[in-house]
């Protein structure tokens, strides 16, 4: 079966700018999905702000393998209980790769606990993102280094924690640098960061981006049956012990009592 | 100068469980500070849920180099402004020592972006913790392990993140496992998570609970400066560049305009 | 393709030892190898120390995608020249697994950098190895936890690095602790260490283990094409730069001169 | 007690290249030597490859609480001895600085397990040394980078395992990147690999360079007593287990026996 990607936009630079309507005339999200179901072994649909729930329902974030995230202009617009709801499904297993501006999404923050700051320049330079981890999934097929002739600068210091994975870092034309390939994992989920991607250069209609897009999605896709329960707290009762066990002491809890969270 | 420690402590049992009561007859946040100002580079004082600001006010923060916290019954009462102040303290530089029940805190599960859940059972069973990393700052002074007669299980699979480091692993009488001695970093500040703590038995008395506590004190403290742009997404304007960079290309910003966040 | 693997079995006490005999009558390597081949993805073949070259060709091993190891009392007749095959191998991106007396082995301390050291007691006590990373490639198809009723205790510390994750943690009988299966990534090789696998007792016939070791070379299977060039040091000229650049300053070495190592 | 640095120096090029020779008459490892000893915190002598013994006998080492690496053109010609009394120091406890070509040395790469290969270019180009982690000990009084004006370039893939923590990442002016400060743990010993510092530059005459060879130093010292133990085996017999325990099934090993390794 298929990878069921959902590459979910924001929508809204498309809509007000004309550079980047030009650039990506049905929206980002629509070239980001056309880049993933380039790869057979995936299957992107769409989903937006304006959409209800924004466009992340229960049902359709439980049949999502991996969520593709793109916002910039709208983060604190999005409704913090579809967040929630977001972050519960990454904890069970759901994949996740942020994108670009995604750096500062209330998803993204949640999930990494810090502030995921970093400094900014809108000049059209040239990135060359550099292969750290040549072997990773995530590179497969890409050569040393992947060139991008404009970009906006991202530059360090990225307030986000230690990565799992360092897997790619980008060298800027003004002089500075990014890591700008990095994995995570929250609960079962895997979580990828990917530095470019500015809406008013046509970086995702580049051939090596998309690349690392498409293996980005079969990277972050885990197989295992959804954690469901990851967010519970069981009780371990004395007559159901691995070991034998006899109650010592004074309890706050009586027999079956729920925790206290 | 000495280490500017603070005890938080919810103080909700120590008011209406006798037996906690008989154990912490001044609260557990002031046998646990009092545990602390047994070492001279360490100087702890107190706050708790029931005061102003819960005790935490900007003032106070910004004059104490490690935070120590101790929650169960209240999680839920911890205003969402105070736990915003503390994970931004912590980012800036602040440690943050988090201790059993604190596994559910707010602030614990804000800087980890997981569950942080895990199995328990309150039978008074016997706790072994082995410690893992012997040269660890806060396995000084400790042999190779210490044992509590009576502890609360608190057993695998635990909801954290990979942590950067492992120092303890706890084995316990009815057959489980818990990692519990994890650090991590978030921002500037260092975190520990300890896991014993249980309030009906005299787990913060025990001499080697207290010499864990205060190396992680020592351990967590970030001489540094605090880091108080930490979450700024300063601009690095053309003009500014350490490379000579020319405008290229369509740009969305003006000069001197903030970015969006 | 199916995953090639090969069993590496020291084949020293199967030749000794009664009861090891009685246990692995073919060599504990082919009860092994049985255990993979009953996975359909997988085609598992053995090898062994007394075997030429210890069955570890070059033409073999650049044939293999994941070798499995186990040795134990003959770590000191692995020759040097055989070692460093297998750890370049590995760097290429030649999954391993190393099951429990292989901590000593010569491969696995060279890899580590460590001295794999830990403590033991063969008194057929129960192990309960704990799942910690539940939705792990490693772990699939496993309950909560996986119990030997006897096993040869291995306890912490155990002196490696810390890994990139803790997959199990394992309970023993006599109070001892161990993290018992870790993961870890050399060059593009990953590697896996897991605990039990004592010969006096018919762990590799338990199924929950052998589902583990199936699991494992699952997940240590890494398809990329071999980076063959990984410890070369390639120059890189100035005629060859990225950006635009001329010689300044002294130089050590001529054009076209190799490198120093 | 002052922190007890060997800056050991290969003490090569000094002696046949006339450019080094100007730069550092006296050696580079005096002029590191000296850089060091300009923080009282810290006691700094000298050691070279031509002294009996490379100059780190056992006593001394017995003696170094960190040792900083210098070696480029004669890494073949440290004796294994020497390597892996250095490595067993390391271990125990004892801080290891590797600059710039010791990615080579033999200490280095035994204790990373990798090939530490990495692109090179010689050509005097600009190097800026980004701040990743800056509240990190290490970059203690720095800005938000370090700007060489003459550098050999070191780029990525820098075939070493994904580090504890990235402190540094450089900018070249040729269009590379390199992580060039990382830290590691083996044992109880920590390992900080610092890229810059080419024999034909003054790198170790400037300012912020010396700034961070001063940090590194303190932060590799451990206090902590030497773990001197920390590579044996030793054996828990049945009468002296933490639980009670009775013995099951057969066994290879008569009480009291050492184990195999």
């Amino acid at each position: 079966m298929a990878i069921r990607a959902v590459v979910w936009g924001e929508n809204v630079h498309e809509q007000t700018n004309r550079e980047v309507q030009a650039l990506y005339p049905d929206g980002m999200h629509s070239t980001i999905a056309a880049a993933l179901n380039q790869d057979k072994a995936i299957r992107a649909t769409t989903a937006t702000l304006q959409e209800p729930e924004h466009g992340l329902s229960k049902a359709r974030l439980a049949g999502t393998d991996v969520l593709v995230w793109w916002g910039h202009a709208a983060h604190g617009k999005v409704d913090d209980a579809i967040v929630e709801r977001v972050q519960r499904r990454v904890w069970e297993g759901m994949g996740l790769i942020v994108l670009h501006s995604g750096h500062f999404s209330k998803i993204f923050k949640r999930l990494m606990g810090t502030p995921c700051s970093l400094k900014w320049r809108e000049a059209g330079e040239r990135e060359r993102i550099w292969v750290i981890n040549r072997s990773h999934r995530i590179a497969e097929g890409l050569g040393e280094c992947v060139e991008l002739p404009n970009t906006e600068m991202y530059g360090e210091p990225f307030a986000v924690p230690e990565p799992l994975e360092t897997v790619f870092v980008s060298w800027f034309e003004g002089g500075e640098v990014l890591r700008s390939g990095l994995t995570y994992q929250r609960g079962a989920g895997r979580i990828f960061y990917f530095g470019p991607g500015h809406e008013t250069y046509p970086i995702y209609h580049h051939a090596g981006v998309r690349t690392i897009l498409r293996n980005a999605v079969n990277w972050a896709h885990n197989p295992a049956r959804p954690w469901t329960a990851i967010a519970d707290a069981p009780n371990v009762p004395i007559g159901k012990t691995k070991e034998p066990l006899v109650q010592k002491g004074p309890r706050l809890h009586a027999d079956g009592e729920a925790g206290l969270r």
